[in-house]
């Protein structure tokens, strides 16, 4: 079984968004993963790297100018 | 072992780029795979969807406008 997890990265931390990742798709400016249960989350960031050693898939959030 | 392929689809085919793919980085407009040789290979085209119950990364090669 080689589901992994998700994670995104903020100042530095990891943040766990979801476990058991089965597919990942990637819409554009947004990616879509989905995992075992069914469970669906539209991650509105930058997938930066995924291990499929370690089963992480790392996302971090985009640089947003301004604000 | 959770190592996957990568796939590159052209005119509906899938190509073979690259097996045993351990490390996968988002590097802006390309994507860099490392395999479990050391192999790596920075793919010009854009991600479209990972399985990690196939153990597939499918890529599509970009649109590219004009001529």
């Amino acid at each position: 079984m080689c589901e992994s997890s998700a994670y995104l990265v903020q100042d530095g931390k990891e943040e766990l968004i979801l476990e058991n990742v089965e597919e990942l798709f990637n819409e554009g400016d947004k990616v879509k993963i989905i995992n075992l249960f069914g469970d669906q989350k539209i991650i509105d960031a930058e997938l930066k790297k995924i291990s499929f050693v370690d089963n992480k898939i790392i996302f971090e959030k985009r640089d947003t100018s301004g604000g």
